[in-house]
């Protein structure tokens, strides 16, 4: 089968890799030439924000999905409607695509997500309490387009266009979801994920899977996947991104109607991973089953301050002497600050281990550059 | 760093599948246009056997590596000579190639394997006694190349070529196991896996592993697996190939330089695959951890008799509904009988269920063509 990605980073990357496995056609779009995905799969360099780009790249496959969401929604629903299989459809991913239209979608839907109030411009009256968060409704990405206002003098802050202003939770955990469901309807829900920070370190967050939760998170959580999944009304994979409070309520904050950073530990975690599940969705073939196997956490591979250039991976070789720890590099030759250049996977008998471990690791890399 | 494989077939590109998690450009030597490598590396169409093909071809790689034994030796050597590094050595893929070296190779060495004799033309007495087996000097593969001499009409078929005789043991198992070596001298030895053919449905052998061994045994094998590993003085990932007769003593039927069929249920019962190991051998990185998680077994997916033409996996979709079981396509799209197209891997809490698993899968698919 001619399956389409528009996109070609690492998503798509371990996408096809894990693909490798069944014998489909992988075609990727992508303005990079040297995206991740340019010598694994047939090729096309071009924008996927461009309609007559998307419509081109689109019209011959047999089924286009996304490996990430700003991709021209437009083109996508012209594919739909001269038959072409797009997964997750159009309508679905212009709903994610903008944050108000998300918003009201998990209203409309009965699904908790933060009180909000839509401003469309400089003149509309803000009555939500402070601090709040706003989000810009198109544009937002990796914490991108979104902030906190948090006083009287952050007003003069704020962006004066399309936006959500939401109430700001009283966060205890981050957690996430990942949930599928095919074209026949079958669905699927991996184990809860929890984006831990390190109190000590202060660095990046890890992934922790899965998560010890009161019956209440998870019957709180069961609900929120399955009302999502029953209104959700196209195949696909998303991670629905929550927010547990202090007061022990479960938060909606976002949805990422594709594979995410929050379910790479599922590589080696779980009996299989979201991109086996992906793939699964994108083929409408039965659904796999996605145990946690073990404890199984996960820490980004980002490229450090002050280090630009051909990358150099610091203590990789000792990372390698670990057992149960995987090393997860996306082809990207440069490195630059703060830029996504790998993850690692790893293995632990219980959380404890686990942190142990993830701190460990942490301390041994460091992304830089050769010059 | 550019890795040349010699082949590229299915074993180079589960290699390559298992890679795309670090950052090398693979690059494959082979025939076939379709080969099973050919859209997932820098393909160059041509024959391994050929001297001058294989040193242009390896001439500007880092390293030069092998996922089929029956390559040109003459110019991996000649590329040692110019400085590349070829893994493993010209020299023990030399010995491997011909069934003579090899069974020198385990005398000189002390490592048990079956008494023989070399015939070199048509006028050598033969002193072995009846039944024997014999195993042409080059050009054996998959089961080619092997005959067993019954009785003294046999005489008649026998090869009068370059070959060797050896005794026949009697079997009780049939076993295999893996073992690496990198270039710092860095060892490590799968679990052994054992080669079970079904008895009722007289099919085709499915791999198990681990295999329960008395102590004895296991004694055995790990001799000959420590005298292979110094006796090799070549950086490499090798399948020796072992029986167990029915006294309980072990020989070595043979080994391959190279990846090997009764590993495949290594990609997800063990900590890590053979494909990963021999990655690590071919950067001379540290070895990987290799334990047993659980129960593993493999079936073959084998083109049926009678269909050639299309490939057509029937019953797979049930397949795919099961738990713990992992379908894996080697990317070709015409099957004949006999050909290997994939295999499908299964996991299980107890031998007794994973022969029943292997059973029941094996049952459930066919491969065919559409015509």
């Amino acid at each position: 089968m001619k399956i389409g990605i528009l996109g070609g980073g690492q998503l798509g990357r371990m996408l096809i890799q894990s693909a490798l496995k069944y014998d489909d056609e992988f075609y990727t779009l992508d303005p990079a030439s040297d995206a991740p995905c340019h010598n694994i799969s047939y090729f096309t360099q071009g924008n996927f924000n461009d309609y007559e780009t998307v419509l081109n790249f689109g019209k011959d496959k047999d089924v286009v999905t996304i490996e990430i969401e700003h991709v021209n929604a437009d083109a996508l629903a012209e594919l739909e409607k001269q038959g072409i299989k797009v997964v997750p459809n159009a309508s679905i991913i212009r709903t994610i695509q903008q944050k108000i239209l998300q918003k009201e979608f998990y209203k409309a839907h009965d699904i908790p997500s933060p009180e909000f109030q839509v401003i469309w411009n400089s003149d509309d009256r803000i009555i939500m309490s402070l601090p709040f968060v706003q989000k810009m409704n198109t544009g937002g990405y990796d914490g991108k387009g979104v902030q906190v206002i948090k006083n009287e003098d952050d007003y003069q802050h704020l962006w004066k266009e399309a936006s959500v202003i939401e109430h700001l939770v009283d966060i205890d955990k981050e957690l996430s979801v990942i949930v599928a469901r095919n074209e026949n309807g079958e669905t699927n829900t991996f184990p809860v994920t929890e984006m831990v920070a390190d109190p000590k370190l202060n660095l990046l967050d890890f992934n922790v899977c899965p998560v010890l939760l009161t019956e209440d998170v998870q019957r709180q959580i069961y609900l929120i996947t399955e009302k999502f999944l029953a209104a959700v009304n196209s195949p696909g994979l998303f991670a629905i991104e929550l927010f547990l409070d202090k007061e022990g309520k479960v938060w909606v904050n976002e949805t990422a109607p594709r594979l995410h950073n929050s379910g790479h530990q599922s590589q080696e975690g779980n009996t299989n991973s979201q991109f086996e599940q992906m793939y699964r969705v994108v083929k409408n073939l039965p659904l796999a089953d996605t145990d946690a196997i073990t404890y199984s956490g996960m820490l980004n591979l980002v490229g450090a301050e002050g280090y630009a250039g051909k990358v150099i991976y610091e203590g990789m070789e000792e990372v390698l002497r670990l057992p149960e720890t995987y090393i997860h590099l996306y082809g990207k030759t440069e490195t630059k600050p703060g830029r996504k250049m790998g993850h690692i996977n790893v293995l632990a008998d219980s959380r404890e281990e686990l942190m142990e471990k993830l701190v460990m690791v942490k301390g041994m890399v460091r992304v830089i550059a050769d010059s």
